[in-house]
């Protein structure tokens, strides 16, 4: 077993834009101040060239490693991360933040609208993911670090990777995606409406306005959850886990009750779910998803991206498949942008990329440790 | 085109158990009187030999084929049912009813409790498959059919039909289930519990009793009904039809109103689904199929079955997918009994069943005429 995992870290907290100097958003829009949570691990090295980013997915948060005082309770990526890890903390300095627009310390919807001295709601603007890379270059440069030797995530993670690469390829050496998208499927835009429309509809969510009652929309909320848990495990990872086992075996009785086992699992998880999430930060992260679009996007010019990028993707992702991954790549690569796509054989789902499964350890650390594209891979398309 | 669409068709209604001779349900719960409310279309011949029992889906109703008045507004299978169509009025007398815990005829969750004076709500009794099918022999026993020519259904329907096949293999000649599964997997009552969770967690809904109020539990039923809509369709049928589309294909800002034309469609399907059908029908219909097991009932003796049996699925269908019905068809043919298994190339998912797709067509013109099994399918495994 990998025993190089980190002991208890902190949360810290920096205002990176203030109320003078706000944040401006791609829409125009202003938000200040604008506070990020985040942890590092690791050792900034002297020239400050070993900083690797990591982007957490819709519901993450910026405690990816390491222990909070238990043990037992680490980290969302804490297999990833450590001493001899993949993002091996000997050799780099990870930054780790809370996004832009969620809730567990970084400034979003829930957080105080200082001109109206009560929490935004749905007055917070809407922003993109170049947006969520903005503000985590600000922390970069609190940090004093000028370039990133990687940007790295799963699913929306991994769409902020690719989004450094597009937007600041100079700042930022290596881009690893994992089981992310750069066009949401009309499936998944789909799922992630039903989910907003449960939580919208929800009388608790009372327009956004629930904070400052005593009530939170926990129905909505919670059933986009279980929704969404089971679009991140496949049918076949469903299937070893629950088969249809019912909670109490020898029950032979017909009931609306919990009774099977992936009944109780999905409650379970929406309950955990409830007591760590809030609805409005939700709503948000997963609109940016559905807007995300950087191909479409007019001013796109891949001529100027020398980040190495990889996409890695899982077989069993039906969320983000393969053939999400795969069009990264074959965009990128017909615009001359140095690019690999790994694909994983892995039975578990969009949920792979939080699991530690050799094949994808390995992917992601030959990503960070290559120094040079493989020639194959420098193929410029024909203008 | 096919041009024998049938004509104007009434819904007819009988009680097939009265209060003081009721319905006793395999939980040995009863319930009476039961209403059943049907259609028929075609002639019953003489022998009463040509019946055709065509079992609904999850939400379907009586109203196969045919229209009320409006001939643009026709049954859920009218392109299956007709002169010369498939399921061929001039040769078959079809019996369509609405089923047993239904909403739109025959009795069920929303009927007037004649114990309480108030409808039922969640006292009435869970029910099965078998129990459906209970309640089509009493309708067909009325009718003065004693053996059915063929038992039919898509879906929920095609459980029905086989379990007419294990259980009255005397009483009916063929079934045919598309789409259908003997035992539904993780995953799909993964799907079915979240749906009910937003329907009973939904304040309108008021444990049941919401009927006897002005309100009813519509953001539940409209979660559901949207969730459900997306396992129905392929991720390919959904970007045929509407890709990342923009409802207003100009707009550049960003909104959470509905934007994506697949919101657009999702939310319109919803409200047009609360105006036809019940969440307490909705609630206990799907538990049914959660429970459908029949390969798992001690008392299953295949020995006896004589039914011809042909079990037809999407090559695009990940509600059912082929493997569901693979799996009857395998389990059956082990058991001695005459099956085929034909799977359709379609990309439009669970839903091909109510579409008119040729060689799916074909099959069921095939399955409802044929005379005897072909020698292949007649493997009875060893002992």
């Amino acid at each position: 077993m990998n025993s190089g995992g980190l002991g208890r870290v902190e949360t810290q907290r920096v205002v990176t834009f203030s109320r003078d100097d706000p944040l401006v958003l791609e829409s125009g829009a202003t938000i200040g101040p604008v506070q990020v949570a985040y942890e590092t691990y690791g050792r900034l090295d002297e020239e400050a060239s070993n900083a690797i980013v990591v982007c957490h997915a819709l519901t993450g948060d910026a405690h990816a490693a390491g222990h909070h005082g238990d043990p037992r309770r680490r980290g969302w990526w804490d297999s990833m991360i450590g001493r001899g890890r993949p993002i091996d903390t000997e050799r780099f300095f990870v930054v780790s933040a809370n996004l832009l627009g969620g809730c567990n310390g970084s400034t979003g919807p829930s957080s105080p609208d200082p001109d109206a001295g009560r929490p935004y709601g749905m007055r917070f603007p809407l922003f993109t993911v170049r947006d969520l890379v903005t503000v985590q270059r600000a922390l970069l440069g609190y940090l004093g670090i000028r370039r990133a030797h990687a940007a790295i995530g799963g699913s929306l993670g991994g769409m902020q990777a690719l989004q450094w690469a597009l937007d600041q390829p100079g700042e930022v050496g290596r881009a690893v995606m994992i089981c992310a998208s750069a066009r949401l499927s009309a499936q998944n835009i789909a799922f992630s409406a039903v989910a907003r429309s449960a939580i919208m509809n929800d009388p608790d969510f009372r327009d956004g306005e629930y904070l400052t009652t005593s009530r939170r929309p926990e129905t909505g909320l919670s059933v986009a959850r279980m929704m969404a848990h089971i679009t991140y495990l496949s049918e076949e990872s469903m299937r070893r886990k629950f088969d249809r086992r019912r909670h109490e075996p020898e029950s032979k009785t017909m009931t609306f009750e919990v009774d099977f086992e992936v009944e109780r699992y999905l409650r379970h998880q929406a309950q955990t779910f409830l007591r760590r999430f809030d609805a409005l930060s939700y709503l948000y992260l997963s609109r940016v998803m559905d807007y995300f679009d950087p191909f479409g996007d007019p001013s796109l010019d891949l001529g100027s991206v020398t980040t190495l990028v990889r996409a890695i993707s899982f077989d069993s992702d039906w969320r983000f498949g393969s053939a999400h991954s795969r069009h990264i790549a074959d965009v990128l690569r017909t615009g001359g942008v140095a690019v690999e796509h790994v694909e994983i054989g892995s039975p578990w789902g969009h949920d792979s990329f939080l699991l530690e499964l050799p094949d994808y350890h390995r992917a992601v650390r030959e990503a960070l440790t290559q120094e040079a594209p493989r020639p194959t891979t420098l193929s410029r398309a024909p203008t």
